[in-house]
C-alpha cells in the first residue's frame, strides 16, 4: 500500500524516546509540521494557527486549533489526546492554552523541542516565546539530534519514493510529449500533471492521494527554467512563449504518502547547435563524475569534490551555480548535502539527488538531477530517463 | 500595468527607514523572502540556502547564494549591491560570509531585524545564531513594527487584488462547469485552473507571469472539501471521487504580482436535501452578520463577535471551527483577524476575507469567503460570485 505502516510509526516514536533517555527529558515537543507526519502520519495545512505535539513516554499529546481536531482523526491512531482552542489569537492567546495545556500534562523542568523556543511568526502570527509563559520550564532546542533519525530512509521510505519515481517518470514523458514551440510552459507542465496524476490515481487505486496542498499529487514542470532564463535554476515563471532554438530545464516528481523524488532534465526545442550539445554533453559527463564519486561509507563531499575537479579541468568553474545535490523524503529538499562542506559518512539507505549544473550566461543552464539510493556495496540510480541529447530533443 | 510601480517600493522602503531613524538603528535586517518582494520586488523560491538584504539610509546590499545574484537583477533595480557564495553549507559557512559580509557593511551595534536572530532551519539548514557571530552587534528584532505597514493596502496594492479578484471568479465560474459526479476534485480544479491561467495570459498580455512558484498563476479547488471530507476546513484531498448528494467546499484565487484574493463558496451536487438547504441558508445570514457588522472605525472583533452572537441564537455555536476572517495581501494569510480577540482598528484601505463557516459532522461544511475593501465610509464587497442556493447547485 501507499502508505508508512503503523508499526513503522512506533518504531520512530521509540527512536524518539530513546533520545529522550540520553537527554533526560521526559517530553519532547514537536511544533514542525513535518515533524508531525514523520512521527504520526499526520498531514495538515499549517497556517498561523499554533499546534504542538507533546511525546511522553507512553503517550502522545496533541494541542491545536480546533479544525485539526477531528481532522487528525482521520489519519492517525497514534495521537492519544487531542486538546483543541477555536482560533488564533482568540480571547485568549494560544500560547497561553499551550502553556495551560504543557502544565497539565506534567512535563517536568526540562522539554526536549524539535528546534523551537516559541511558534513561528508564520502568516501574521505574533507571540511570546515560550520561556515567559513557563519560565520553570527549560525548553531544549535537540533538533540537530532529531533530523539524522530521517537521513537514512526505511525499506518503507525507500518502496515510497521508488514509487514517487515512477511517477515523475510518467509526468516527464508526457511533458515532453506536449513541448512545442509556441506554448507557455504552465500550459505544458498543467497538462502532463494532470494527465499522470490522473494515470496514478487509476493506476494505484482509491487510497492514493495527495498528502500536501497542491493542485496535483503528481507534477512536471519547467518552473520558468526556458531559454534565456534556463541559467537561474529556480526562476519561478518566464513572460514569453517557448521558441524554437529554447534550452529547458525541466523537472517532474510524485506525492507519494508525502515523500518525494526528483527527476530534471534538459530539453531541447529542435535540434540543437554545437556548442549547446557540447555543454550539454558537459553536464552529462559532469553528472557522471558525481554519481562515480558517491559511495557508500565515503563521505558526502567527495561526489561535489569530484564535480569541482571535473569542472576546473574543463574549464567550467565559473559555469556552477550550486553544489551536486541532496537528500529528499518528506520533504524536497534535506540534510545531508552533496556539498564540498559537508563531510557526513555516505551510508546505505541514504538517498540522494545528483544534479550538478553548468549555466552559461546567454546559452542556457544544464543540468540533469536523478534520485540515487545508497545501498551496501554501490549506488543505485532509481530514476531512468535518458539523458542523451537525441532523447531529449523535441520539436523537430 | 500588473506590477507595484518602482515610486511605490521607494515609498515603502522611505517608511521602513522612518523607524530605522525612530528606533535608532543604522541598518535593518531582512531575511524572509516575502519582506523581500515587499520591499524591493524580489521573488524568489526560498529554500536552505540562506538569504539576506540589509537596508541602509540611502542603499540596500543582498547577500545570498550565486544562483538568486543574476535572478535578484531581472527583477529589481533597487539593489545597489549583491554578495553571494556558492551554496550551503560551503567550505565556509554561509552564517559565517554572512557575518563578514554585515562586518563590512559598517553595520554599527544595533541592528533591527524582520524577527529574525538566525537564519531559520529550513529544509535542513542549521547554523549558529547571529549574535555568537557578531557579539558587539545587537540584533534587535522588530517585526512587530513592521507587519502593520502592510496592514493599510495603498491604491496600487488594492488594484492588483481587484485584478486577482476578476480572474479567481473566472476561474470558479470554470470549476462550477466541469464539476459532475463521478470525477476526481483534483481533475476538476486542475482543468479550470489551467483554463483560467491561459485565458489570463492571453487577456493580460506577455508581462503577466506567475511571482511565485506554483502549477498555474491563477486557480480554483475544493482542496479536498467533499462531502463528509467538506467538515474539515483544511481537509487537502480526499480519496474518493464527486458524488451526486455531495456538499463541496470550493475557493478560487489568483497570483497577480504577488497579490492574492479569494473567494470560497459551497457548490452542491444535485439539488440538496431540506437539512442541507437551511445550513447553508443559514451560513449566508452568518456571512451577512459579519459582513454588517465591519466597519472603519470599528474594530476587528466586531465582525467575529456579530458572528458568535448569530450562532448562538440560531443554536450553532457547537458547529463554528473557527473565525471570521483574515486580512490578505502579498500572504494569503495576514494580520489583523476577524477575531474576538483581535481589537485592531478598522481602517479604509484594509482588505479582509469575510469567512465565518457551519460545519455540521456528517453533513457538510457551509462557508463562502468574499473579499472585502474597507473604504473610508463604508465596506465593498469586491467579489462577485452568487451565494444563493440555486445558482451553486450543479449536475441537476
Amino acid at each position: 500500500m501507499f502508505e508508512v505502516p503503523k508499526t513503522e510509526y512506533e518504531t520512530r516514536l521509540e527512536a524518539l524516546r530513546s533520545l529522550m533517555d540520553e537527554q533526560r527529558t521526559g517530553r519532547f515537543l514537536l511544533t514542525n509540521g513535518n515533524w508531525f507526519s514523520y512521527f504520526t502520519g499526520f498531514f495538515y495545512l499549517v497556517t498561523e494557527r499554533p499546534a504542538a505535539m507533546a511525546i511522553g513516554p507512553d503517550r502522545v499529546d496533541f494541542f491545536g486549533p480546533v479544525m485539526e481536531g477531528a481532522h487528525l482523526k482521520t489519519q492517525t491512531t497514534l495521537v492519544d489526546s487531542v486538546t483543541t482552542y477555536l482560533d488564533y489569537p482568540g480571547e485568549t492567546h494560544p500560547a497561553k492554552l499551550f502553556a495551560k495545556w504543557l502544565k497539565g500534562l506534567k512535563v517536568g523542568t526540562k522539554v526536549g523541542t524539535d528546534g523551537a523556543t516559541s511558534f513561528s511568526g508564520y502568516w501574521g502570527y505574533k507571540g511570546p516565546k515560550w520561556s515567559e509563559l513557563l519560565p520553570r520550564v527549560k525548553f531544549v532546542p535537540m533538533g540537530d539530534s532529531l533530523y539524522p533519525m530521517r537521513q537514512v530512509k526505511s525499506s518503507n521510505e525507500q518502496r515510497l519514493i521508488r514509487e514517487s519515481i515512477r511517477w515523475g517518470d510518467v509526468a516527464h514523458h508526457l511533458l515532453q510529449k506536449y513541448t512545442e514551440p509556441g506554448l507557455y510552459d504552465f500550459d505544458i507542465s498543467a497538462r502532463a500533471s494532470l494527465e499522470a496524476s490522473m494515470r496514478a490515481k487509476l493506476a494505484l487505486g482509491p487510497r492514493f492521494k495527495a498528502s500536501r496542498w497542491g493542485m496535483v499529487p503528481v507534477h512536471a514542470g519547467f518552473r520558468g527554467q526556458v531559454g534565456e532564463h534556463s541559467v537561474y535554476p529556480h526562476s519561478i515563471s518566464i513572460e514569453r512563449k517557448i521558441a524554437s532554438g529554447d534550452v529547458l530545464g525541466s523537472g517532474a516528481s510524485a506525492d507519494i504518502a508525502g515523500y518525494n523524488s526528483e527527476v530534471e532534465r534538459n530539453l531541447f526545442v529542435g535540434k540543437p547547435d554545437t556548442r549547446t550539445e557540447r555543454f550539454h554533453e558537459l553536464a552529462v559527463k559532469m553528472q557522471d563524475a558525481a554519481l562515480g564519486a558517491l559511495k557508500p561509507g565515503g563521505k558526502c563531499s567527495d561526489a561535489d569534490k569530484a564535480v569541482r575537479k571535473f569542472a576546473k579541468s574543463e574549464g567550467l568553474t565559473g559555469y556552477l551555480l550550486h553544489h551536486s545535490g541532496h537528500s529528499i523524503g518528506l520533504e524536497g529538499h534535506e540534510a545531508p548535502f552533496l556539498d564540498v562542506g559537508d563531510n557526513t559518512q555516505v551510508k546505505p539507505g541514504m538517498v540522494f539527488t545528483v544534479e550538478p549544473g553548468v549555466y552559461v550566461p546567454r546559452l542556457g543552464g544544464f543540468r540533469h538531477s536523478d534520485t540515487v539510493l545508497v545501498r551496501s556495496d554501490s549506488i543505485e540510480v532509481m530514476t531512468h530517463y535518458p539523458r542523451d541529447t537525441e532523447s531529449l530533443t523535441v520539436g523537430f
